[in-house]
């Protein structure tokens, strides 16, 4: 068997630490069992050899030999196509997963970041512009409230899904953001109870933990 | 072989039309030269079984047999798993259409779609909050601008990669946003020169018309 490298910034600051979406792909791999590596590259110098492999210069990216997979959903996809644990094998469980995968990227979290990236813009006055990127994820969360009024997980069972909208909606709860959507916040809780989610967290901590260690150990940083 | 549905709206305000997101779906049907029907559900009032098809209250689905799917991204995957001429079968090329896929819509419809919102809000002063969410879209098309300096398509030939992209960029370019990525824009018109986009568009066009006929003609509307 071919062998899986998960590649993420060989450091970070603090503040993004948890929240760096190679979470997903760990999560992914832990859930399915499959052994892998991880790798670092340079936060801040990224190479050309970088953005062959990430168009954007950002992180994570996903290989197994000659294949390199970039967009935490497509590598999520890719390690679920391997494991019955998070891909139904029926076309229509199959259908299922895959819509609600791409409904965590492009229907909540197109809306979350936007709030996100406004919120920390430095921008406190109320605007149109603001209260319109609000409605638009308040619009979002109100209707996955009542999907998951009825529901456990996405679909009949734990899939590849809920690890896209758990990680999508955990950003949301940093910030508060689901404080009026106690479905969309229980929902959240059991993904993080999961134990493959613990050891994905604890060890995207560990590696950034140890990043700082070896760079305060070091003359020349 | 189970037909094929397609779902929008029965009518739409003359705005949006063109730009219905089930273009990318039809767009797809037409390059794989699949068979399939559209079908209408109002656009005011949303049923309940319309929020069972897609839970944000939006369209399109798609419909084969007991198989049902929302989200453009999903429904256009579903459609390239049956045709060689909009996915590779091969591992590797599978996985470069389907990263692209996801890209267009996550790294460039999710900076894209905020900017739309936020023009629309009829917020017309410098805020932070704008500038943010501007040079998250002007960031992502950079990028995408040094991308399409080196290629014809996302990947090596025309995918159903393509077909989100170039739709995530022509509502980009009808409010001017690809004037300074001259790459970008050639690219979206490369893809709005092929005979199946042409088709779409034309389809969606005449969908709405024949619509406005229909409800100029009677009475209780």
């Amino acid at each position: 068997m071919t062998e899986i490298t998960l590649t993420t910034f060989e450091w970070l600051p603090e503040f993004p630490r948890g929240y760096v979406r190679d979470i997903r792909i760990r999560w992914a791999l832990e859930e399915a069992g499959l052994a892998y590596t991880v790798k670092g590259v340079p936060f801040k110098d990224r190479s050309n050899d970088h953005f062959q492999h990430q168009p954007f210069g950002q992180v994570p990216w996903l290989s197994e030999g000659d294949i390199s997979i970039f967009e935490s959903g497509a590598a999520v996809l890719h390690v679920a196509e391997k494991s019955e644990k998070l891909m139904q094998s029926d076309p229509k469980g199959r259908s299922e997963v895959i819509k609600w995968l791409f409904a965590a990227l492009n229907s909540v979290e197109a809306a979350s970041l936007p709030w996100f990236i406004f919120q920390f813009s430095g921008d406190d006055k109320e605007t149109e512009g603001g209260n319109a990127i609000n409605s638009f994820l308040a619009s979002r969360l109100t209707h996955m409230e009542d999907v998951l009024a009825e529901r456990e997980w996405l679909t009949h069972r734990f899939s590849a899904a809920d690890i896209v909208m758990v990680d999508v909606f955990r950003v949301i709860d940093r910030f508060d953001g689901l404080d009026d959507h106690p479905n969309c916040r229980d929902y959240m809780q059991r993904g993080e109870d999961r134990p493959a989610f613990k050891k994905a967290f604890a060890d995207q901590m560990a590696f950034f933990a140890e990043a700082d260690i070896r760079m305060c150990g070091s003359d020349d940083s």
